[in-house]
């Protein structure tokens, strides 16, 4: 296991110094995406070093969130690797057949947005009747040393920690061509946070349970021990052949309930907010969504 | 259009220094592949800058090169974007419809490897009779600048040049499972180079002449013509809600011949030497192949 530390890492501008930093919560057990979100003050003790070096040290200097960024920049982010139909529950929603072998595509970093960002629907993604966007929960797994051909027993000791992720996803475009690529890649797609929990802090990832609101309203409501290849197995069969590089990022699958396979559809709009949890400390990401184009698109969304 | 300074860019380790430069070929004719492949004097004129650095210069220092590496280092691609099916006669013979719109999938840019080097079969791709490796030569587009929404028109005005590129794929895994975001990412199953060619350099990218030798028997031989979503329309279609960073490549897709449609089948094995060229100054990228494991790897296949 990569000893780290601090347990939980946020990244954020500063009020003290109009600076990023990256930092410890104060308040252990507080949700800096719910506090963040209702403009509740977030402390935190600031770490040097970066998050992704396993000398980074935590502080006495305490600062204040101004503005809450995603735990990882996108340039420490070589690649996010995601997993499709990961849980048997989600598979069966989306009529599809339960994998034989971890589904891999990818998500470049560029799609990266933190905490409060908006979830932007591009234009080739309108009207979101016929588009669907979509929202998906997923347990994010934050690879922390060079790993490759990797044993199942010696997988989790090449993983830094984790953080809430939602795989935002479009339909339309997702299923009318064959690969994934195109439909999942869009700026703004792919937000992460708050909180980076260090691996030493989670005794268990397969017993997380995740959720999805939507405007308030419960979507997902799922657990990581239903997930058809748990981490473990996901690292292992992923390095196979091929490194998984520090900082690359592995989605590790949604649970059932998201939108598109629902009677009628449940499709992401101009101001709606989505709230995807997880538990074990790793807290809420919240983002409102906006439709390219609408005047009014970032005042109305604002939360 | 982006103005270059160079026409040709390599990247090599000197004989005079000992360190990694850039430079141009002082033999504006010289396939260096070729020359590097047969130890024949490759001499460059030192580019003081970077190869995405527009202010990049060409001095009059001339350097040897001691060993010739990809144009662009892997931490300088961010992402490797990849066409699927994109000639009508490759999909035709893959038995696969003709795509309606333009089919992504990315490689990791951990896969890239440069001229001479081994490609390597993994375990997992392992035996090669069952598993199929396979080559597909790929012209390669090098972005230049951040490109996002942009027309057919202005698609060409990020680019700044292009490279020959060997897409080895593995079929086995690539139609076992329906995303091939696994298959297409193993290490060492990217291969680029030997030159990077300025886009001012190229006057038609969509008439440039493509071909594969394998242990010298030429098995594809094709034309940029016969793509079916063009340079211009393909640049422009993936820009569509997404940002194309600079140093990212598309890979664009490969004409009919490859390996696996062949009956019987040819596939790449252990000692193979796989050559593709590009015409118009791209040259030939050359590659043997090695199966992991085999105890006479890097001698047998060595050039």
């Amino acid at each position: 296991m990569i000893q780290t530390n601090w347990t939980r890492l946020i990244r954020f501008v500063a009020e003290e110094t109009s600076e990023v930093h990256i930092g410890q919560p104060v308040d252990p057990n507080q949700d800096v995406g719910l506090a963040y979100n209702r403009k509740e003050p977030i402390k935190a003790h600031a770490i040097y070093g970066t998050a992704l070096s396993p000398s980074a040290l935590v502080s006495d200097k305490v600062l204040t969130v101004k503005e809450l960024l995603s735990p990882l920049a996108r340039d420490e982010i070589r690649l996010v690797r995601c997993l499709g139909l990961n849980y048997a529950d989600h598979a069966a929603e989306a009529n599809m057949p339960k994998p034989v072998a971890p589904i891999l595509f990818y998500k470049p970093s560029s799609s990266i947005i933190g905490p409060n960002a908006h979830i932007n629907i591009p234009k080739v993604a309108q009207p979101v009747e016929k588009h669907i966007p979509d929202y998906e929960v997923e347990l994010t797994v934050v690879m922390g040393r060079p790993c490759k051909n990797v044993s199942e027993a010696d997988a989790l000791d090449y993983v830094l920690g984790y953080v809430t992720g939602n795989d935002t996803s479009f339909r339309y475009h997702q299923l009318a061509v064959s690969q994934w690529g195109f439909s999942k890649g869009f700026d703004d797609a792919t937000p992460i946070g708050p909180c980076l929990v260090a691996a030493s802090a989670i005794s268990d990832p397969q017993n997380l349970p995740l959720k999805t609101y939507v405007n308030g309203t419960l979507l997902q409501d799922g657990t990581t021990a239903d997930q058809i290849f748990n981490i473990r197995q996901t690292i292992s069969y992923l390095s196979q052949g091929t490194t998984l590089e520090p900082g690359s990022l592995i989605m590790t699958g949604t649970p059932k309930g998201v939108g598109f396979v629902r009677k009628p559809p449940i499709y992401l709009k101009h101001g709606d907010i989505v709230h995807v949890w997880i538990g074990g400390g790793l807290g809420t990401l919240i983002n409102p969504v906006v439709e390219e184009g609408k005047a009014d698109g970032h005042r109305s969304a604002k939360l």
